[in-house]
């Protein structure tokens, strides 16, 4: 079923006549349109795509299951107050996490009687399963990620600083098709590795150094998450025994995935295997997030996490180590869950 | 006066007894502070701020005039609801501009009878003014920028692909000192000028077309935004003609600033001018924006706008004239506004 279609159904089982869709990834799932500032309402019956100038001749031609309304000489407050009230919506939902509390004062200001009420979720609820056509632009992200680490291998060397590599990460990214970075690129060497939100610096990488390069690929409205660690030299043995505790974390976690199971029993599998081997204070973030229109979404997986895996489901497993004044270890690769089980799509 | 003790003022003159600030732009320029996710409850006593622990160590060792208080065991919406019962505030502001419908609820179900009442731009109107340090910073944002711009410039040539330049012109500026790119480099060849909002295709670039640039840099908290024209070869005459046009609406658009004036007269020296041309319909745009903290914020330069110009201002002039089918120009540089009249930052 397509996403408007299921969304229908939703709002009927809500008691509610419409949604109004504000968050720009919502706003995206829901009509593929891959231009900023444009609102979705969504009716039980008619539907309508909310524009101003710069995108209106594109939604006219790509989006033929929507009415295109277009914003600027009436502002997008009046349009949409108009819409509910010509469609006659008496119970219209907004997206609380989304939209500012000013806009809903302004929204409701201009209503007489009809109710705006928030929910939660309602979209991110659908994101969570990942479409055929979905997968296949989240593996496009993971190989132009996976194109330009590669490239990179041969230019990480002595003396070269992490803010320098990040750039050249970054760059390499892009010529491999990116739109633009999912996130400022994280590139650690030696000790800095230790801080899992550390930022690169002007430091210049020495031999006998691990390097840590984390990094998203944004292209066609989805993103990839990585990250690789890179050896120079001759590596020190603390470092060595936590990359392979943390490579032996990732293969049980991974082999763990399954339908039906909860979440939190994969975070688990790695943590207690990390646990037995000595470094249960030195793993302190969960084990993995969703990917998918945004870098950060649902599903979480976590000690904590209820979610109950299902086939379509896209996240990464990253267990780490992080020991301060010695350095750290992560690897992040990502997962589909698959009818039968697991697929790694990273490698 | 320093912003804190600004705010306390107004505060004072608004009858509140506290600002909740969790617009990030807002929370930096309040306490300097380079970090995510966290908030600032300026009061007219003490004030907080509000962290997790990626932050707090940092926060602790920086921010001297806040009591520092610690997310993470204790949800962020509790701490804050803590914080204004403990403090004794009746009536407390929050930027209704920025803040989702759904944090006002989660924060107003845990008060007892205190107010938690949306304002508007309490901050935004104190950072329309910049500072001497922030005009030193905004300065450094610039002159990385040029400093790519001038490195880029060997680099355009016929059979590079737009999207190839802007890669390039993103990876230069981070090579130079930026953090990232402020927005996502714009680079349009011939024709393609003629769209204001174009993005860079894999179109190659051709001999005897203009290329625009337009770019941005963010470091250390503050943003620049700069269009350059690169010219290829032997230009069109139309396109000769619309650059010369361009070039001298922006002298006296530039001429035209001064305190004390009102920013559509500077709007309209541009407009005017263009018009007289016989490009009155090729200009659609605003003449320029404020740039500080975020790409775009306040004063808007424009046809309409009633910002009185003051010292201290900093703000693009960008004319542009589009020709559909032939192509356009945009030139786009900084300038502060001084006792005396104008400063260009840019050149």
């Amino acid at each position: 079923m397509n996403p408007v279609s299921s969304l229908k159904k939703r709002l009927k089982t809500e008691n509610l006549d419409a949604l109004f869709v504000s968050h720009p990834a919502n706003v995206s799932y829901l009509s593929g349109f891959s231009g900023n500032e444009s609102y979705i309402l969504v009716t039980r019956g008619k539907d309508f795509f909310i524009t101003d100038f710069r995108y209106y001749q594109q939604a006219r031609l790509e989006l033929k299951d929507f009415s295109i309304e277009l914003t600027g000489e009436v502002n997008h407050f009046d349009l949409i107050a108009g819409l509910i009230k010509k469609s006659r919506l008496k119970r219209v939902g907004f997206e609380a996490k989304h939209i500012t509390y000013g806009e809903v004062g302004k929204i409701r200001d201009r209503l007489n009687g009809q109710e705006f009420l928030p929910v939660f979720d309602f979209i991110e609820d659908m994101r969570v399963i990942k479409s055929a056509r979905e997968l296949e632009i989240i593996s496009r992200c993971i190989q132009i990620n996976l194109t330009a680490l590669k490239d990179l291998k041969n230019r990480i060397a002595p003396d070269k600083e992490e803010s320098e590599i990040a750039a050249l990460m970054e760059y390499k990214m892009k010529l491999a098709g990116a739109l633009r970075p999912a996130f400022d690129t994280i590139v650690l060497s030696g000790k800095n590795c230790s801080m899992p939100h550390g930022a690169p610096g002007a430091r210049p990488i020495k031999n006998n150094h691990v390097v840590l390069v984390d990094s998203g690929v944004y292209f066609n409205g989805y993103n990839s998450d990585l990250t690789r660690m890179f050896l120079l030299g001759k590596i020190p043995p603390i470092i060595n025994k936590i990359l392979s505790v943390t490579q032996m974390a990732q293969e049980i976690a991974i082999g763990a995935v399954r339908p039906g199971i909860t979440a939190s029993v994969v975070d688990m599998a790695a943590r207690d295997y990390i646990a037995k081997k000595g470094f249960a204070r030195n793993f302190g973030h969960s084990l993995g997030h969703g990917v998918g229109r945004e870098v950060h979404e649902a599903p979480q997986i976590s000690a904590r996490s209820k979610t109950i895996l299902k086939p379509g489901m896209i996240f990464t497993v990253e267990p780490g180590i992080y020991i301060p004044g010695s350095g750290g270890v992560r690897l992040e690769d990502m997962v589909l869950v698959t009818e039968k089980g697991v697929k790694v799509l990273s490698r």
